[in-house]
């Protein structure tokens, strides 16, 4: 393939823009059907308490109350280990986390639910639930969990030591070591090391549409459901599993979606929705709160982390270390495994040791948020290695450079990195108008960072079928989040040299396609979009056949060329050739079935300008540059959504978000209000530079974009308000808000 | 492939047959969208007359109206000829049904139509427009309308003469003649000529469920119809050609369809829906009433036909001759072009010539009807064969055997038929118990009688996605009306090695599968059905190389037997097999898309005997067996279904079914109530025999079995009640209701 695109690297409208901004899109919420119920789920008030008794004989009573679940209502079934594509978890956490049962683990714990004729029937039912509790101590943080005595969530969890299960019941579900080379010698090689520890606070993805579900338990024992998710069929496989139903008695259609950045993989009210369903023999539809979400569903974990490096004179690294300890929630499965993967993946070091520790707390089992682990790794990392250059009075992408991953570089975890564009970031920033502009102003600072996500594959499916006029239309199971309906179509456009807006793509249910993972790991238009190339050339193969057909010749000898296919001076246009299916032999319908490795990480920098009122503490973002490796950017302008979008959580999460818990385990903060997220008038434009190190494991170099970006944001902003700061103080906790700036503050002062 | 089926044959329940018995099934009716209008269609009251003014200003000004529509709304195009797949038409004409311009042609011609916030200021609405009319003297059969003087319909219809365009303004569209041998000679080598006239009335399919639509005309200028259909993509092609739009601009999902018989072909209210919401900027809905479907859709045509058949001293066909003249309805396009192919294609007759007249009337513009044509042609021929047998004292099915059609006889209209089962399917009528026992009884008779179809095959798309629990899920888009879900996932599974519950067939919208054509002329079970084989296919070939990676051979050497894929003594099941496509390489996706041909003819055959009441006319039918070649009956119950439902519709026919048309052209019975169609009660169980002549063109040797079974029941009742009468005069006129009994009665009394 040449790399003279016509489509790819252009900027058409995206498919499903009209429907969007005219507010036809239809999500979950928008779902009505004949006879529906409403259901309403009871939570706990508690953040850990044992349940010693559950009455629901009075909601049932109660006039338009039509069924009640509690998790006594599940299928009984033994235990067992099950993967869902994102790792092995026991059947009984998954279903522990829908419905409580035995114990409540966390504040805002679904301990049963009522389906009814109108929501408000179903809230005041919800209210005649008599629930007996034990309440026991919480445990919120990591520290607190790990340390002698904490009060322990599950009786049966035994600690897995470096691989090997071990008989003590703890809160450390997990304790993993990477290493490589000899760290007591790279630390002994080193001239200059810092150590330091970070902690970063509880953090939810922020999605504007709350979770929902609407489910119909039908006579034939199939089960449909309508919700807002990232993978229908990860929703598909969750319900069977959950329900023990083979995968197809399940039909999930995955409406428009209001945000996920990995928040809405797992599943909540689904199972719930079914059960309902189930029992009443209606439909039944539930939608969270924006409480709900923030208590029910699952954040990004806290985390504490301890990252050791040293480098020698020379400015090369010579030994890094690292113990990450990351909440998982009230379940076992952090995201401390990613953040060991990315925590040093940004440099080329000889000898590293990493620590991680899975440890379970009475809060929300965690869910992913955008490169989830990777922004609590970096935001360590990033500072120590910002320190460092202070030290070497390096500047410090110049440090970076001299240490930065490039091809060939292995990381601690095993893998050793193919074409990656890690120095093309780090080139990208120093040169960048940006760079090299004047700061001036006094309380001023300038940070940089960068972060790195390893992207997955996954399966994917697509098929496209040919229209008459020279069209075609494109089948896919991703869940649209970011314009990938457009992003996948132009891969499909490239191939068949027709236009982006020639390619019509839908998003079908999971009973019209084939399998496809998650939208999730930046993969989509990675993944899909390999599965709309071959399914493209599928389509070429058969269009070709027609050609040679109609001319008597062989499909071989056919060229296609910019959307003509042409043989010894003859040609047809694509939509001349499509006309003439219908006579040549039938319709033309191409698949595409990929289950792609090779998805190539992503690297993504960060150049922040930030401002401190010493007064307030209040931090004002001056400017704000995000660099990243889109391999290749199929849709510039969508790049820079991801690069902006990722941006500007990062800067929530580092100025103010935060899980506000109280020390029984209740969030004080659970409103979008009083959450406060950063909104346009809070920010610059943030600015992008679009780096392209093609991957050569996808046909067009396709990297993908969406999480990388995230990733360096807080560490930079640290890094720049240690110099708006004048140095002498590091933030190394956060949110960094005006109330932790002006200890900061306070602290020089003293 | 062998014949020792494991699935083919069987009668697994259908797919979706829960939704359908618990009314969970969705039909148009059933469709409401957020803001949605209502429509309401002004019909006209005049069957013939000029509209000389149309002032819709009322109509708009009443609260609550949102649009009103007329033909002046359609875009300003020049004409053009299209073809829709069921032959060349003038656009205006497709047009001039949907929306009357100039003049209305029947009563019930739709003229104008409202969308308001109910349907009832809708009704309101229409009732104030107005719209005056100049009455024309009304047309309403064949012979009325080619007699000379007769009120001419379209001032721009120039008559069609054996291929010819000439000058001649008239009602007859076209008179076409096919031709061949010499007849003359045949004639004067018979030794038994019998040439006998017959008129059939114009009846309706009789569907249960009424003509609906719901349109949005999306902002982003794409349009959306929800409506009942037998063709999603031909009412895509025709809304695209009515409001000159791109194909692609068009997305139709048919939703459940109670029933079509050919009368959910063409488009009525689609093309309106969609105006008025263009012009109204929300979703329409219109849905028929039962009125509305009698006056404005397309009944099967009232036919006026002339037989004369001679056979020599050995009961050989000599000659056969016919005129068919066979009324439009408003518009050129009659059904008189199969009645041509079908009026002696059961015979092998070397001198034949046929003479088609397409000749248009004030009625509603005729539409398929269950071998569209045929019953009135079979009528006319399998009356005077009868006649020919009582004449050379033959065993009326020994005559037919000695003539039969068998493969190479050659038709009239040109093709040369392949292997058809029209002696077996005699031989079958003959060998039957019902036919070798007693009649018993005064005033009953045993009539015979026999009927072709041919049958058609048009482009069909599948495609199927293996499941990880061994299912696959097969996507179609052509409706099921008859069970075709089944039918057609059967032979998939029959592919597979897999059961017919284990394929989950799925008919899906105009975007999300490649183009099919109607479910009409008994093509689906054939032509999908082959749409599967090929998909299914395609699966096993993929499936192949993934047991073939593992067990480290090639695709070639791996078998597939009974569901078993195996090499060398290792085997997998589907299931197993299915369960590993992740870790080989990803999901397995399989398409077909086919254009097939030679669908291969049906041949159907009736044996009926009846009892008349002298005293009231009234007929009973004591016994009926319908015989039939169904090719490979792919699920027996379902094509007795098919067998049963022609028979009934038949009997029907025969019996009691007209439009009774008052002299100005109204509908006087234009209810179910006053229409009459025969209910369980009036009737006998139908016997089926169903006959396995294998068509060489599919590779389970489908032919299609929805039509064939209506053509004899007509004539095989007329051949009895002549018996019943006890002979001497014969009901040459549909319908032989108790007053056409009572006449034949009086006429022998006389």
């Amino acid at each position: 393939m040449s790399t003279n695109y016509r489509v790819i690297g252009t900027r058409p409208i995206r498919h499903d823009g009209a429907d969007k901004v005219t507010g036809r899109a239809l999500y979950g919420a928008d779902i009505n059907l004949a006879g529906m119920l409403h259901g309403y789920v009871l939570r706990s008030p508690h953040a850990h308490a044992i349940i010693k008794r559950i009455d629901t004989a009075k909601a049932r009573a109660l006039d338009g109350v039509k069924a009640v679940v509690t998790a006594a209502d599940f299928p009984v079934t033994p235990d067992r280990i099950v993967d869902l594509g994102e790792g092995e978890t026991p059947l009984s956490c998954i279903r522990g986390n829908v419905l409580a049962s035995g114990k409540v683990l966390y504040r805002g714990h679904a301990v049963a639910a009522v389906a009814a004729i109108n929501t408000h029937i179903a809230e005041e039912a919800v209210k005649l639930i008599e629930v007996e509790y034990e309440v026991l101590p919480a445990v919120l943080t990591a520290p607190e969990a790990m340390a002698e005595g904490a009060s322990i969530l599950h009786d049966t969890l035994k600690t897995k030591e470096l691989g090997e299960q071990t008989g003590r019941v703890s809160n450390v579900a997990e304790h993993f070591r990477h290493t490589m080379g000899d760290v007591a010698k790279g630390f002994a090689d080193a001239t200059v090391i810092v150590e330091r520890t970070f902690d970063t606070a509880t953090v939810h993805q922020g999605y504007i549409e709350p979770h929902n579900a609407t489910a119909l338990w039908n006579n034939d024992g199939r089960v449909h459901v309508w919700c807002s998710t990232q993978g229908s069929f990860v929703v598909r496989d969750t319900i069977a599993c959950v329900l023990d139903l083979p995968v197809s008695q399940v039909k999930v259609t995955p409406m428009e979606i209001g945000g996920g950045f990995g928040g809405k993989i797992p599943v909540y009210l689904e199972p719930v929705a079914a059960l309902l369903s189930k029992m009443s023999g209606r439909p039944v539809k539930i939608v969270m709160s924006r409480k709900d979400v923030f208590e029910g569903s699952g954040p990004t974990p806290g985390s504490h982390t301890r990252v050791k490096m040293g480098v020698n004179a020379e400015g090369k690294i010579t030994a890094a270390e690292a113990t990450l300890a990351f909440e998982a929630g009230a379940y076992p499965g952090a995201m401390v495994g990613p953040a060991a993967m990315t925590v040093f993946a940004a440099y080329d070091v000889a000898n590293v040791t990493i620590d991680g520790y899975d440890v379970v707390v009475n809060k929300p089992s965690t869910a992913a948020y955008r490169a989830p682990g990777a922004p609590n790794a970096a935001f360590a990392t990033e500072q120590v290695v910002d320190e460092i250059a202070e030290k070497l009075g390096m500047d410090p992408i110049d440090l970076r450079l001299k240490n930065a991953a490039k091809e060939g570089t292995r990381r601690a975890d095993g893998p050793k990195f193919r074409k990656i564009g890690c120095v093309e970031v780090l080139q990208a920033m120093k040169a960048s108008e940006h760079y090299r502009s004047e700061l001036g102003g006094p309380n001023r600072g300038r940070g940089v960072a960068v972060g790195f996500w390893f992207n997955v594959g996954l399966p994917s499916s697509v098929t496209i079928s040919v229209n008459a006029d020279g069209t075609v239309n494109l089948v896919e199971g991703s869940t649209d989040i970011g314009g990938t309906r457009t992003s996948i179509a132009m891969q499909a456009a490239e191939v068949l040299g027709i236009t982006a807006e020639q390619v019509r793509p839908t998003v079908v249910d999971t009973d019209s396609v084939g399998f496809t993972g998650v939208t999730g790991g930046s993969r989509t238009t990675f993944a899909t979009g390999m599965a709309a190339y071959e399914a493209a050339q599928d389509v070429v193969r058969q269009m070709k056949e027609r050609a040679a057909k109609i001319w008597e010749t062989t499909a071989d000898a056919v060229a296609l060329d910019a959307g003509v296919f042409s043989h010894e001076g003859k040609q047809f246009t694509f939509a001349e050739l499509a006309e003439k299916l219908g006579s040549t032999g039938g319709p033309v319908v191409g698949r595409g079935a990929v289950n792609p490795r090779g998805a190539g990480g992503s690297f993504a920098g960060v150049v922040v300008d930030v401002e401190v009122d010493p007064e307030t503490g209040k931090t004002t973002i001056l400017r704000f540059t995000s660099v990243q490796d889109a391999g290749k950017a199929i849709h510039p302008s969508y790049v820079e959504g991801q690069m902006q979008g990722g941006s500007v959580q990062g800067i929530g999460w580092a100025l103010n978000e935060e899980y506000y818990m109280n020390t029984e385990g209740t969030m004080t903060n659970s409103s979008l209000l009083d959450y406060r997220m950063p909104t346009a008038l809070d920010l610059p434009m943030i600015e992008t530079i679009i780096v392209e190190v093609p991957n050569p494991s996808h046909p067009f170099g396709v990297r993908g974009v969406g999480e990388a970006n995230i990733v360096p944001p807080t560490p930079a902003i640290a890094n720049a308000l240690y110099r708006a700061l004048g140095g002498g103080v590091r933030l190394t906790r956060l949110p960094m808000n005006p109330p932790a700036v002006m200890r900061a503050v306070w602290s020089k002062a003293n």
